[in-house]
């Protein structure tokens, strides 16, 4: 028998797929990594399920690959050779909504959107809002500690998670964290497993804390600058002036040239840089006329301000053409480093000297409250994976970040893409300690090996 | 040669402190525990002493008890026999302050205030405002997970920390987290050393994060209910509105009339309780008065909103007079639990019951918004520790806040005190998870030994 009947035994046939097609389906996220060929996928539908699959790999030594939705841009769920995926998409209820609490329990296959259309229904939300929030699961957010367009008023996953159930490499259950708003007892072991990319342990349960929604629609602004310095110093202007915005993302040139070219937005010729800011609080309204102020302070050659749903939904609707009308000029690499706010601007003029002297194409968007950058390399459709003078822009851009004090990853995570450029972030001690740490919870090496250390 | 003559040679005699008297004041902290009988204390001035603490007694097996302003609940940082007690309350340099980035370097021994004071000077605040921030340390802060009044609104200490810097037991030096807002490569060390009470690894420097202070002083209501059931409706309906407050505070009747003994401020025969809460927001006056309202909605017999800077001190007074006024009546023990927001009105009628079926006055305040009460139990104040009856009904409360999905502990810590309880929250899995992870660190179990796990 192999060792894959076994666990076809004790699961049922319905629960693992071994169609060489299905599971290549499963294989994949959304980078350009060739997967490997797995035994086969776990479709779990409760908590046992991935006990006994747990078990069933340790005994057998087979890597197991936690999987959400497959959106990862970081290849963290790619299915390796001889691995099982274990997919948590089916595991889709939402055990508890307690408005009094402010809290839900969830879990992991539930679709971010879902949660956060169930919390609106009692006038709250689920704040984490990656761009991905249709397609992807609180349990792949938790795992990799997500961001999105909120998190510069609201935090990122990380700051939403109180408490998980996880099985262990073993087949323990650890329960961590609380349904409280805080509690000191232990160590912080939720905080350990947000953003470990299924390497420590299968999160199979959630409780997620939910925020009041805004009871007004928010108001937005939009500003066009003639130098992305002067975009840059504008963030910094807003930022120190304590306006919190809810969302303040920036649109390079080239960014803005793809949407330009796809819907025709007359696009000025001497813009080099967009700001797309909203506020989300009662005096909304207020706050972002005093951020257009900023931005006009700051050299803005245009600045429009909206409070209407529809104006609005038009100027976040330029933001969310962003990454279609790249796709539309090409196949798309999208990365993803962090700096000090400040420097942002040094950063994005690092990426676009990058392109030039690379000969490559990149069209940049920033969540720029919190110094977090997309550079997105475009390259030839036809291609299966990035040319080498791809990579060789974005090695420099990675270590201009970290020269900068910044980070390779702000949200996507490290995966299989990053690792190669980990060790110039972590120093010897701390890849030690990560290392040391991966042993207590996964002595065999079992869980998701290769990836995210 | 003793032990600790070596540590002498190498620190010069100068840092380390062998006079018993002075030793015996920096073993004990504000509980009532019986320090032990340290061999020393070691007043740090410098990385390097740390350094060479650590590896002094890894050599001589020594247990190391870090230790900050000493004002710590929870007998975490507690002089125990033959331990040496290591000092950071002498390293307060604040290494950087980056307005532009929203970030402040600090060494350990920073006085909360002073960094808050710092901030200020740049129109931007340190968040975290335990009560003790004019006497406790930055260090402390970040090894309790300080809470505060401010965190309803922004967070606790975790909340606040982007990266440290830890010499580990064996003197290796480790740097966490980054100066980024965000940032995902690795596992979150960070957030394992907030809250760890010294025992994994001693902060020697931290990048902690600074928001933007409020503009205008902050309006603030107070409202007197006759029952408690009502306060806490109120507490509920105004997070659930969506309000956002920036303090929120709840005073019991046994609270409020230790503070009428003392200062006459007309307490009414039917007041079982009282809330005071804060908007420190631009547009906070509309905000208190909406919370004025619902309170109003939910029973209250009297509320009273200002904006006045004087007003806002006398109400904030009150709350600020509680601990005081008890310490008038007799010894107290202050207990820290916290409940998911909803039961607040279930625990503190618990509290109350406790108090009656123990015979023992237990007064309370709570941080409402977050669920966070403190019972703080009175007894004679010649006692040298709280006596048996203030134990048992101790102990009711904690067995009651576990029942109600709490915690044991919201911001002070398990320490010494709590340690006989922890089994009662943690599962055998966790407990076991954690002593593991303590050995990662701590191999020869020579950091803070006995305390938190
Ligand atoms: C169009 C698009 C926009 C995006 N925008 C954003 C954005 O704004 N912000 C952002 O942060 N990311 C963004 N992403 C990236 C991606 O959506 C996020 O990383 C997301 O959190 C992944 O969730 P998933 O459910 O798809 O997880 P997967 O891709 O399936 O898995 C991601 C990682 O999580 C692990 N994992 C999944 N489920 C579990 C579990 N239950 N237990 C343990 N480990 C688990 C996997 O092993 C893997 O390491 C975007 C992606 C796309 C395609
Ligand atoms: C009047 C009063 C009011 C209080 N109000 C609050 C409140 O509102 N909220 C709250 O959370 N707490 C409160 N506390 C408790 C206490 O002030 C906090 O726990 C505080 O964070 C302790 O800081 P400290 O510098 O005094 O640390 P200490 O008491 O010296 O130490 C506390 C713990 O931290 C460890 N430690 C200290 N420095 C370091 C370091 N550099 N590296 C590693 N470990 C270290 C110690 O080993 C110990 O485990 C209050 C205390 C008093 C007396």
């Amino acid at each position: 028998m192999r060792p894959i009947d076994a666990l076809v035994n004790s699961l049922s046939e319905a629960r693992v797929v071994t169609d060489p097609d299905v599971i290549d389906s499963y294989a994949r996220d959304r980078t350009f990594v060739e997967p490997g060929k797995p035994l086969g996928v776990v479709l779990a539908t409760s908590r046992d399920d991935v006990v006994t699959t747990m078990k069933w790999a340790g005994e057998h030594r087979v890597p197991v690959v936690p999987r959400g939705g497959g959106t990862g841009l970081a290849g963290a769920s790619i299915g390796t050779d001889g691995s099982i995926i274990l997919s948590l998409h089916k595991m889709t209820a939402i055990k508890e909504l307690s408005p009094a609490d402010g809290i839900a329990v969830v879990e992991p296959g539930v679709i971010t959107a879902d949660l956060d259309k169930a919390a609106r229904k009692h006038g709250l939300m689920y704040a984490p809002d990656p761009s991905s929030y249709e397609i992807s699961t609180i349990g792949g957010n938790l795992a990799t500690n997500a961001g999105g367009l909120r998190c510069v008023k609201y935090g990122v996953t990380r700051d939403s998670a109180l408490g998980l159930e996880v099985v262990l490499a073993d087949g323990r259950i650890l329960d961590t964290g609380r349904r409280t708003m805080k509690g000191v007892t232990g160590y912080d072991l939720t905080g350990l497993f947000v953003g470990s990319e299924g390497t420590l342990g299968v999160i199979t349960s959630a409780t997620v804390r939910l925020r009041p929604a805004p009871t007004a629609p928010p108001a937005t602004f939009a500003a066009e600058f003639g130098s992305l310095r002067d975009a840059g110093a504008a963030v910094s202007a807003i930022m120190a002036a304590g306006c919190q915005p809810s969302l303040m993302e920036l649109l390079d040139r080239a960014t803005l040239a793809a949407i330009d070219e796809w819907r025709n937005i007359g696009l000025e010729s001497t813009t080099q840089a967009m700001l797309i800011g909203q506020s989300d609080a009662s005096d909304g309204q207020a706050m972002v006329e005093k951020m257009e102020r900023i931005c006009a302070e700051n050299g803005a050659s245009f600045v429009a301000v909206s409070s209407s749903p529809e104006e609005t939904e038009e100027l976040i609707g330029l933001r969310r053409l962003a990454y279609g009308a790249k796709e539309r000029q090409g196949a798309c690499l999208v990365e993803d480093v962090c700096v000090p706010r400040s420097l942002l601007p040094d950063m994005i003029t690092a990426i676009e000297a990058a392109a030039v002297r690379h000969g490559v194409r990149i069209a940049t968007v920033a969540h720029a409250g919190d110094g977090n950058v997309h550079p997105v390399f475009i390259f030839d459709h036809g291609a299966v994976e990035p040319p080498p003078e791809v990579w060789a822009a974005a090695d420099e851009v990675f270590k201009h970040a970290l020269k900068l004090g910044g980070t390779l990853t702000g949200e996507h995570g490290v995966g299989l893409l990053k690792r190669r450029w980990l060790a110039l972030e972590a120093g010897p001690v701390a890849s030690e300690v990560q290392r040391s740490i991966k042993a207590v919870f996964d002595p065999l090496g079992i869980l998701n090996p290769g990836k995210a250390i």
